[in-house]
């Protein structure tokens, strides 16, 4: 800072923001310092920096977003880049993952808002004083004894998988879990069947790690197997998503999982079971889980708790046939697969104390409710112009757009307004695919909500039509 | 559980458990459920797994050890058991992070019992109830901004770094930190010059990740750059630790430093400065980091909070050329590169409020009496068998064997006797190398707890000695 007097100060650290925001140093939805820390670092007043800050806001440069602190207005940012999602462009400056809040129709998000903070609190603090060294020393590279104890407990109860507490590995994430996986497994140049449409981030994490992904149709009865032994046989890996596939939401009928276990067991090929949100079914009784009827040890089965409790635990976990399990705890160790201990012993407890069970019982109500206002005001304002998908669960529901829209440009016009939708056509690898929308629901709280929500979302299909309307 | 009377229900489980050790199913080491836990998940009574536990304690398969759980016994393994450091061993038992406490002599970990524990509970708690949904969605993936803002701070006064706050990236650990390099710079076969000897678990993971190590030799002023030059001048990463050399301890030196930059700028290649504890140093004034004098922004800077705090935060941090910021920003949201960021927002503030400093400095006074605990024991006991070199700074001192010693022979004695001493020669590459031992002294509390220690290491080294005693 110019302590000269000539520019106030905090005029410079306005200024100071403004161009960083024009030079794209600070990007759209990135938060910035808190008063307090910004003025600390620069040995100032805090009334300094508000001040600057409230310029800034009030220029509609940074928004005030409450707890979740200051950020860059998203609406500055251009609307013609590039999105990072697209192959090419591995310099992109959009985020997914910059600590912003997420606007709207976020999917893959549990509802924050009935997050059971007070309990949780309650377990972490108790968990803080009491783990001993436990917290300090590097934690054991598998996970948390406790913590798998208590995940196999709840997968026999739960999904009707029998499994040791020895076969399961925490790891940070789905990503961790897959980079576990293929560290342990995968070969450079291994086939691997993906679901087309499937989960755009999985894709993407496998192809980079040296699979050769072999994209099989989803149909009403998700993946086709049949299709997939005709394309590669030999494949090495299948990776599914049976009990909603994602991003369609159909379940893997029983022919087909015995049909895929049958090809698996034959060849010797692994299954990986991403049975992300197989908690939440709203319609008819689930099936148990693919892992439940694999006798063979063929599935590597995958579950997280970003969706039954918060992805800001950063917690995974991944159960490995009996065979496998050295060989995984080796790689683990390798990796330095570490999750804190103190989220982990806390998340134990949570299962162990009943909370955990009460707690899904409770959002399962709670989302069938807010699925049902979304869909509503869906039908209500939009009708034809989007399709909505009725399938039995999952967190977020797909919508088809009519022919001659361009989903990409529907969801950048909804990103603009705030929303989070994400295209539909990310999830296809191949050329054809469907234009459509997923809109998740577990955080529209209200009627009236959801009426704005679909609102801006019924402006932002408007903005994008390929004739004027 | 078979609940017909016949075999006592503790005398079952007290069964299973000898069983599961002598399959290997439960490994050295490994820590066994609670008491508490194994009774809920069996539904049976506390007391029956207590009288199971207490058996399988007495008979030795057990170890109690207080508030770190119980752990099957370190001395069950079988010593002819091939170490996992061994490249070819890829399956192997022996973990080197199985969540158990570590033993006496243990390298690169900081003081336990003067962890700052009421204080950190404090800011913990603190944050837990105050961070609103932070704590709850997906943490920014290039780290918490205020933990970034305040590492840039920290490393501006005390590492003479000039960075700002969006140049930082946290991450899991140096491993997280090294993914997030090779994932955003290294090419396939790229070739990279490699401390001879080095940090053995950096070798591994870079060689892992496609990188051609150059060993270049270590001596009394660090790398040999003009070596490195002679083998392979047109590598594209040189890979070292200028405060203490990582494992010999001594310093880069400045004609060094500056013929090392110079190298790197006139090739374009990129220097990963690894200063894992330079805040410790016993003699003479630290030099400021590489990093502080790279004016063309070839140094890629990493740092950790494991030794400074406790690696059970799982954070590091990296610091990059403000030229490859975007690149790197990428590459941390597609590999989810997240941290909780509770942990994050703890640390921040502790560094924020002047924490930090303090027990960086109450730290530095305390592992110099530690040291010297040490060596002064080593000298007494231990005498020629043991040559202590006298380096610097650094959590472990290196103790050189007479000629005929095989290191690994003593480290693997000194391990049954529930030491931690970790072999010279893993840190060596090529077949020349030198036998020693690495002695971490920062938990060596007492001068009685000293002698002890080494009374047990004296006996190691005489059953490995090459001819009897």
């Amino acid at each position: 800072m110019d302590g000269s007097g000539e520019v106030p100060l905090y005029r410079q650290i306005y200024l100071r923001f403004r161009q960083s925001i024009a030079d794209g140093q600070l990007l759209a939805g990135e938060r910035v310092p808190s008063v307090r820390a910004l003025a600390a670092e620069l040995n100032l007043a805090r009334g300094t920096v508000e001040a600057a800050y409230q310029l800034l806001i009030g220029e509609g440069y940074l928004q005030a977003r409450g707890p979740a602190g200051t950020v860059v207005a998203p609406l500055l940012q251009p609307i013609a880049r590039p999105s990072p999602m697209t192959a090419e462009n591995t310099i992109a400056p959009t985020l997914v993952h910059s600590g912003a809040v997420p606007g709207p129709l976020q999917i893959g998000l549990p509802a924050l808002d009935e997050f059971p903070r007070k309990l949780w609190n309650r377990l972490a603090s108790h968990e803080l004083r009491h783990s001993g060294v436990d917290g300090l020393i590097y934690p054991d590279s598998r996970g948390d004894a406790g913590l798998r104890a208590a995940v196999a407990g709840y997968l026999g109860v739960s999904r009707g998988i029998v499994c040791a507490a020895r076969q399961v590995f925490i790891c940070a994430g789905y990503p961790g879990i897959l980079d576990l996986i293929c560290r342990s497994l995968l070969k450079e140049g291994d086939q691997c069947w993906f679901e087309e449409p499937g989960y755009f981030l999985a894709r993407r994490f496998l192809q980079e790690a040296g699979a050769q992904l072999v994209p099989v149709a989803v149909d009403a009865e998700g993946l086709n197997v049949e299709e997939g032994r005709r394309l590669a046989d030999d494949a090495r890996f299948a990776v599914v998503t049976p009990s909603h596939q994602s991003p369609l939401g159909v379940s893997l009928s029983l022919p087909r999982r015995q049909a895929l276990l049958d090809w698996a067991n034959r060849k010797g090929s692994w299954i990986i079971e991403d049975d992300y949100d197989s908690e939440y079914r709203y319609q008819g009784r689930p099936l148990p889980a693919l892992k439940s009827i694999d006798n063979q040890g063929r599935v590597l089965y995958a579950g997280t708790f970003s969706k039954v409790l918060a992805p800001g635990l950063r917690l995974a976990y991944l159960v490995v046939p009996e065979i496998q399990v050295e060989r995984f705890a080796v790689m683990a160790d390798r990796m330095h697969n570490h999750c804190p201990q103190l989220l982990q012993a806390t998340v134990a407890t949570f299962i162990r104390n009943g909370h955990f069970a009460r707690h899904l019982k409770k959002m399962r109500s709670l989302y069938a409710q807010r699925r049902a206002l979304l869909i509503d005001a869906l039908h209500e304002h939009l009708g034809e112009r989007l399709k909505v998908d009725q399938q039995a669960g999952g967190m977020h529901i797909v919508g088809h757009l009519p022919a001659g829209y361009d989903d990409g440009e529907v969801a950048e016009h909804a990103r603009l307004l705030g929303l989070a939708a994400v295209r539909l056509s990310v999830c296809y690898a191949g050329s054809e695919n469907t234009q459509g929308l997923m809109l998740g629901f577990t955080n529209v709280a209200s009627a009236q909500q959801a009426g704005e929500v679909v609102a801006l979302l019924a402006k932002a299909i408007s903005s994008a039509a390929p004739v004027p309307m």
